[in-house]
Order: structure tokens, then sequence, then C-alpha cells
């Protein structure tokens, strides 16, 4: 098959090396950045430059640009893409996306499904790219309907080819609202922590708990920036509630109730026993 | 030389065992669960149990048990240790230690340094304890005073001969003023972070930045409720200070203020490359 793949950052180049190295498949790349693209040409990680006049014979299209940029992305191509070609984005929010491109694809003949690949790293650009960022990694797909379960399966086969281990299919709002969680909160909170007066004098004074918490402060702000506003509901709560639990343990402390702060700890240590062991 | 080593938890089997892997010393080891102190003896852990009969032979008496009953233990063998001896303890706050034991040592003629070893696990317990924890890790050390040089550079000596690469010394009151934003913050926001409802059906939504944010939600909730209580100043400051920073992003969110979120995710990522790059 012939793969395009819109975006050579972190993301998209990694999807390309993994297509390159685990399939047989050609790789049609495009980049806004023209000395990414040609770097990637070079260095073998695409096989051809992807353009107006060969996006048609794209079977599969995978975006990974910023989530306004991949709204632009498809209406401006949407005329040439093959009526056959499954379109799949990996934004980091999906409502956003799905709303405007579930319209786009079934105004113009072809599929769209929104994704997200759970997986990244705190650098970003085609530099830190890599064919096995993906291996062992779980893959986000929303479908705009699950009627046709057998491209489903073709799809999820074609996701599991270049390293991933496994598909969760939902729906864009549910993706939103858990994204916010594990993965917008995150690097909210990672980033606020090492504003603490006390973080430039850290060294020699930490083990694993600060290195863990504050790993993902390191971030691209334009690209979260973009992704926060989508999903400012879904992170607003979030937010709040981790505000609203950290509350809790500054009261008890400040109350000198000993007994409520244990309980407190106790309760999130339960949680954390009962979700990931 | 002899060492004893009082409490056989995660932090001193780890030293226990260390000291056997690492040095020529003999190890009188006791633990206050009784199973514990006859298993570390089975299992090579420790040479001899510590009794009131033997602690006098000691040359170092490294005490890893809570802050309160490090005092207490402190307070009860005082008149059995021996003049020559270098006691160091293990908690992780050292002003509500070191203030008692400063003044036991000194009434008995011995010399207390406070100890805080830069390692640990999301687990307790002898039966996670190895003998490499504290390879490559930091341990700090809050001597009374600076003048006896020549007694800090033997107990460094030691400290290293386990494992540690490096040694900080620092007052007191320094230590627990970083160590609430390095350790302290870290275990409430982790703890804090799993009450969402949302952290129940994380599974195929979650990459590295739920798992490192959450990894030290799992602990002992009354040794961290002691600790917290015990610097509660110092952690509140933390507690604070990182909430008044979440509700600036939460803040700019609300209001759609796109340039004042970039400008808070921007100095964030500064300080984390400038801190830790």
């Amino acid at each position: 098959m012939n793969i395009a793949v819109v975006g050579l950052g972190l993301i998209g180049g990694s999807l390309s090396k993994a297509i390159k190295q685990n399939t047989k498949h050609s790789v049609f790349g495009f980049d806004i950045n023209e000395s990414i693209t040609m770097y990637a040409k070079m260095d073998g990680g695409i096989d051809q430059v992807l353009c107006d006049n060969n996006i048609s014979q794209c079977d599969y299209i995978l975006i990974s640009v910023y989530p306004k940029a991949t709204i632009e992305f498809l209406e401006e191509k949407a005329s040439l893409i093959n009526k056959n070609a499954v379109v799949i984005d990996c934004g980091g929010v999906k409502s956003a996306i799905c709303d405007k491109c579930f319209d786009i694809a079934k105004k113009n003949g072809f599929t769209f499904i929104g994704g997200h690949p759970m997986a990244g790293l705190h650098f970003s650009g085609y530099k830190y790219a890599t064919a096995d960022l993906y291996n062992g990694a779980s893959m986000i797909l929303t479908p705009n309907n699950t009627d046709n379960i057998k491209l489903l399966e073709e799809v999820t086969a074609f996701i599991k080819s270049l390293g991933f281990s496994s598909v969760t299919v939902t729906t864009p709002s549910e993706h939103d609202r858990i994204i916010a969680f594990t993965s917008q909160l995150a690097h909210v909170v990672s980033n606020a922590y090492v504003k603490s007066p006390q973080a430039s004098v850290h060294k020699g004074f930490s083990a694993g708990s600060y290195k863990d918490l504050t790993r993902v402060a390191r971030l691209n702000e334009n690209m979260w920036a973009e992704l926060f506003m989508e999903n400012k509901e879904h992170l607003l709560f979030e937010i709040d509630h981790l505000i609203n639990s950290l509350s809790e343990y500054k009261e008890a402390i400040e109350n000198d109730d000993a007994d409520t702060l244990k309980t407190l700890l106790k309760d999130g240590s339960d949680r954390k026993k009962s979700i990931d062991y």
C-alpha cells in the first residue's frame, strides 16, 4: 500500500520510520518545513514527497499536525483524496477535530477516523523520531460509526503492523474526557510543579519522585496550549478536582488532623493499588 | 567495624544488605517485628541480633525507623552507646529529629548526625530491600556542627563504601525546606492525582505521563502522615504554591487567554530546562 504521512515531527516521523521498518508499504511524506521533508527522504524515513499529484494514490493518510492545521489540511485536500482511502489523524483532542473532519470525509466520500497514539516523548521534532516509539503502545481510534466492522478490523491490523500492541475504540467525547486526566492534567501539573522557588536548588535532595513528577514539565507550549483550549471543559474539571483534593490534604495538615491526613493518604494509595495492580 | 542497623524495613534492610555486599563489616540488626529480625539473620542480611548487651560494641548505629520512634530509641539506649560511636538516622525530616537527638548525643558523649538517603521505592518492608538500592544515590547528612571535619570525612567514606555516589552536607532546616518540595509534595500530588473519577477508566488511554505522575500514589500512609506533620510549615508552603500555580493555568483556560497560557507553559518548560539540563 501507499501511506501518506502529513507532518514529520516526533509523531509523524516515528510513524514513517515504523512503517518503513515493519512493513513493505511505501511512505509518501510531507512536512511544512521543507528541509525536514528533504532530510526524511535522504535518511530513508519516507520514500516520496507527498504532493497534490500523488495524494490520490494513497490508501491511508496519517495526519500528525496540530488540531487546527489537521482540519485545514483535510479541507484543502479533500477533493484530491481517493474515495477508498482511510484518513486517520493523531491529534491529542478528538471532538474538535472529528466534528469537522467527519463532515469533510462524508461530503467527499472517503473515510475519516480519529486517532491518538498513546506514546510520546518530552522532546519534539523529526530528529527524535524512532521506528520503535509505538512498540507496545496503545492506539486510540474514534470512528464516526461502528457500522463498518470489517474496515475497523483492517485498520486495526494495519495499526498493529506498525508496532502498536493494542487498539482502543471509543467516541471522541469519551477520549477527550479521559485524556484530560491521563495526559493533559499531567502536563499542567508537571509544568506548574517546577515553579516552586525550591526547584532551582534541588540537586542532591531528590530521587525518583521529583524526577517523575517533573519529567513532562519540558513541553512544546504552542502545541499544548492549542490542545488545552480545544478541550477546556474536561481539563478545567480535572484541574479543579485536583486543586480541591490538594486543599483537603492542606486543611488536614493545617489543623494538625493526623487521622484525616492518614485517611486521605490511605484512600489515594488504595485507589492506585486497585487501578494499577 | 561493627555496624548496628535499627529497623529492617526497605531502608534499613537495604543498608544491611549493602554493608554485607560491599564491605567486611559485621551487621548487628534489629527490627521491632521479631520474625523480620530472625529472617534477616537467616538470609544473611545481618550477622547478629542487636541487643542491649552488644550495642556498645558498635562503631556506627544506623537508625531507620519513623521520626518519633527514632527519638524514643535513642533516648532509651543512649547510656549504652559507645562514646566513640557515630549514630546516623535515616528519617525523612531532620529538624524534628535532630533538635532532640543532638541533645541526647551531647549529654551522653557520642556523635549524632542526621541523615536521609535519597533513594526509595513505592513498596515498603524487608522483602523489597536490596543491596543495590543506594547505588548511585545521594546521602544527605546534617551534622550538629562542622567543627570535626576529619570525622565528617570518615563518615563520608563509610557512606560511599555502601554504594552512595555522593554526600550532601546541609542543615536540618535547609533539608526540610527542600525535601518538602522534592519528595513530600510529590507524594501529596501523586496521591491526590488518582482521586479523579477518570482514574478508574484510564486503561488504553495512558502513556508515560500518567504512569510517572501516579507512581508514588501508592505509599505507607502512617509513615508519610508523620513526616508531613513534622514538616508542616514547609509542606504547606509548597502545596499552597502549587495550588496558586495551577490556578493561573485554570484562569487562563477559563478566559480563553491562549497567550497567557502559552507564557505560563513556556515559563515552566524553560525552568525545567534550566534546572535539569
